[in-house]
């Protein structure tokens, strides 16, 4: 197949197959087949003209799996020699390793410099990828589906990244607000890490993902409007031995959760932002109450580096949780407008491109 | 002197000095003759009826330092014995050791079953306070005038807490809000740390308090009503590499000065909430522009443990800050009232009553 | 039956039962009818006189799980007051809360004044045993079988607290040296911690220890005697794509260890001596090579504290590994003596006495 | 004046000036005038071929500062374009930014693929050198002297590195062992976190540097010759109410010193292993009663990265420490092998050739 890739030229229209020339391989650089792009919920706010870093034309596709076309001397982060026919992921960003962010604080995700596949340069929805010397690779783990491993390079590696933050271990109990993949995943890391116990809060409209939970591990689910807060707050506390939570993912990219989450967490615990990836306007809190008197800790997760890459596709690897069922809906790449659509609407748990 | 105590029996009349009967002395126990109570901010909340942990009547005073009249085989931290004349000084808390809190999580702070000398026991408003067997003592620092380590107790452990939340090192510029006795132990753990940069912002009528902060080793201070919130942006960026602070600790007790403390903040930073002690209403934040964007930790830090205490003391210790001088106020015992208007009206930066 | 104990009258002599009279309950306290009482290592080291600890006569048992008879005003640590017929275990080590290790370093396990039923004090080799005011208590899962807690009292507890000096998760590979009690917990926290890859190393005479190694999630088994060192590292660096392993728990309890598990620990790993009890000698290091060159962190764990207890018995609860199994050796009190030689003789996985 | 350097051909021969041809300037790159280059002690090692990562001929510096001479586009961590004119300090390891150390475990101090200027590429014993483009860069802090702050670039960046293994603060005792540059450094880190007393120890012979460390502020020194083991522990203890130091830098490069350093740590303690640059041989310890025992953890500290040396070049740059006193010696780039004899023989504390 000739390489093509699905072109947004205008926002909110369906992004239109077009096709490409191959750049030339660079030293370093990597041509890969793309096997699977994933269909992330940000994506669609950057097709609709919400993210504000987006310049048009764009290719979008921060999330994808493929297979290593050519290669000119790269390698994965193992040191083995990438060679055509490899399976590969790879971090979606790439930062420049000299500034302050990369070198001091040794948190690349912040890089005023940082460069990102589908957002600020071409991405996935695409047959064809050309990556950049600077480009950290990973192989993908044998016997793996390539559609049940792509989350894992956005709201996978979200996900680890908000583990830095938190320390959960057997005896916690972890809420997750909002039961998307990122939810998912955070019900996952919860659950590999050994919590004992894992509640999900969604919506009645959201009962189909709040199954998906379940069938990862969620010891129980609740909705917002299947139930009142005093509810859902006495469930919490009824697990957690009178505590409250640990820790709590905030998984909604929405303001109106801080309220109840921070209502729901421990003293001493831990409030993690794990999903707000565009502006949402504002939020009040009650700092007395909420933040001081209970000794939290609101913690904000900005996007992932390669570590958290890592830990999110070997927790895949792991075969300990189902996220080849994750994947509702599956798409040829001329199709990236209808896979954008379900994932706007709330169809799909998970949408996958298989160009 | 009969053992005597100034007793609130009205919410917001004066103490009145009233003489009690000693206890007996319990085993393990210890009698002080109080040297110096200091007087928190936190008092004239209590005092004025806005704490609702109160019950009158109370005798007021959780900072305090003394001398043994009398020990029954008590010892300090470090296991000396306690004899008659040893000065010392003692965390205000009281915790259980056997609760989830204590034992479990190690955060004695936050102990369920916390008993304060004077906010729900019998305070150092008082010319003797009997300590219980579980109250964990420290030895004074030889040479160090009484009311100078007084502030240690509250809001000199309460800083040392926060300072577990963050890492100040060379390098790193931390911005204090607010220079009350919490901000000037702000500037103090800042500076001990290696900050290479220190910025206080207080208010036009702080001015006195902003001057000690300088003595304490203040970069540069600002007000909110000298300046406008973009000159103390360039400020903070000016002398931080364009970076922002690494750490703003907000000793202010108020929700308005959450949103310049979020906008200060470097990407990757540290929001300290130090000295919320009494509900405060609601603030209004956004959480993508200001939280998750950049990736920062709020924390709430609530009170102290015997470990913060430990710290503050021996930073008064060090001899390298004039904490002798933050003692603007010093009163006699008759005189409480006065010296609870002195802090409330912010004449004193720190008032003590000498029983 | 009336209140007897096995008792310790002459080091290496079989423990013999004698009626004792129950000490009166104080206030606090609690009367606890022995369920299972878990033999350690450590005991037999005790029995044997090479503890240097150790005063006769003593009633052996750091390990008990008991029931209730009789509480006077005590609670467990989520404040459930505690009453007659409740299954507890509790925190084998009572510590004083006041000294500098209690409560600045907030590590109560190297508390000066720590006392430990069965050491210090009688223990849980008998059918009764007061449990003083101090002790903390935590209410035994529902469900499960006493003896199979048993253990989570001091190998369980003592591996939770190696696991507060390590990071594991999903992507790193962990080796278990010496597959006793204490190995199996090391296998069963790092497989709930999500390690992908757990390689256990002992010997020929253990391969019934290294079998229930694999029953509790172990990927690979070696034995000292059964491959080379050579083997066992090209092992190791297979399974961690050559980087040797992230974390190395020494559960063996002897010096001979050390150099082996240097040798296999990753560049920037952490090496934990959890199993050494005793005076074992002397063990050559090799500085530069082993532990300079490789960023190597080696660290010493010594007993644990209430934290680590609820780990454990949370893990043990967790009901995803077959502790209950773990025990292959149940004895009556009177059999004491025959109990600490099948752990001596390492014919017994895990004994229990059940008095 | 003309490019040159001083070359090593022969081990132990001293290094002879010779002319090179400056190579072209890459994108990315920077060309550097030398304006100092520290004699770093492995500078020593490394002349007399007992370093085996060395290979001839080699021109030798892994500590340098200096001034751009030309720029191709480079920036420094701040993202300032860098100029002709800029003094500047940078990173001796060069680092490949995307293997498992450098993108998972984020220390890329233990990249596979680092090179470093003066060991495995021309260092800075000339007058120019040629910075790679994925060098990181930092301006040199205004108004020192270049000499003052090229220790910063090995002995100030590996003592940072030091830094993130420990906790120190007002109430911490720091035992430093060896009083060279790396010493000194250890001892201005400590007393810049706020440390309440820094014991350093040397010998006779090395009574000039150990001055030199109480002028950085050290409260106590003594020597292994001029006092017994005994002494030297009851100096600690008396100093640390009993307790011994939180914190032990072993700055000594010898094994010998690992016995006294693990028994003047404190139960719970750190002791790092900062100055082991080349095979030093074995060194015995007793697991149980000097690390398990004492739960004391042992930290291998192996070279620096970027964010050790912006925290060392902060700590000069804040000019509370006299580092240009530090420099006893300075040759001309001629006397390059006068320069290695005053460090071997330790006649000076720290030289510098000044091209």
């Amino acid at each position: 197949m000739d390489p093509s890739a699905a072109v947004i030229r205008e926002f909110g229209q369906p992004p239109r197959l077009e096709a490409f020339d191959l750049p030339p391989l660079w030293p370093g650089g990597v041509l890969v087949r793309i096997a699977a792009a994933g269909v992330c919920g940000s994506d669609v706010h950057m097709w609709r003209g919400r993210d504000p870093r987006i310049r048009l034309p764009l290719v979008l596709g921060h999330e994808g799996v493929g297979v290593v076309e050519a290669a000119d001397g790269a390698s994965d982060i193992f040191g083995r020699r990438l060679e055509a026919g490899d399976a590969i992921i790879w971090d979606r960003g790439i930062t420049c390793g000299r500034c302050y962010f990369c070198a001091v604080a040794r948190r690349p995700a912040l890089c005023p410099n940082r460069q990102v596949y589908g957002i600020t340069r071409q991405g996935c929805y695409a047959t064809h990828l050309a990556l950049d010397a600077a480009t950290r690779v990973i192989t993908s783990p044998a016997g793996i589906e390539p559609a049940a491993v792509v989350a894992a390079a956005c709201a996978g590696a979200t996900v680890a990244h908000a583990m830095e933050y938190c320390s959960i271990g057997p005896g916690d109990t972890v809420v997750v607000q909002g039961p998307g993949p990122t939810g998912i995943f955070a019900v996952a890391f919860a659950r590999a890490a050994g919590a004992s116990q894992v509640i999900v809060i969604g919506t009645e409209r959201s009962r189909a993902r709040l199954r998906m939970c379940e069938e990862f591990g969620a010891d129980a689910t609740l909705t917002v409007d299947g139930s009142t807060a005093e509810q859902r707050l006495a469930l919490v506390r009824e697990r957690s031995n009178g505590l409250g939570a640990g820790v709590v993912f905030d998984c909604t990219g929405r303001p109106s959760s801080l309220a109840e989450g921070l209502a729901l967490a421990a003293p001493g615990g831990t409030y993690l932002m794990v999903g707000i990836a565009t502006p949402v306007g504002e939020a009040a809190i009650r700092p007395y109450e909420e933040v001081a008197r209970k000794n939290l800790r609101v913690q904000g997760v900005w996007v992932s580096d390669t570590s958290h890459l890592y830990r999110a596709v070997e927790l895949v690897a792991s075969g300990r949780f189902p996220f080849e069922r994750m994947v509702t809906h599956r798409f040829g790449l001329a199709e990236a407008g209808a896979a954008l659509e379900a994932v706007e609407n709330r169809e799909a748990v998970k949408a996958v491109l298989l160009p």
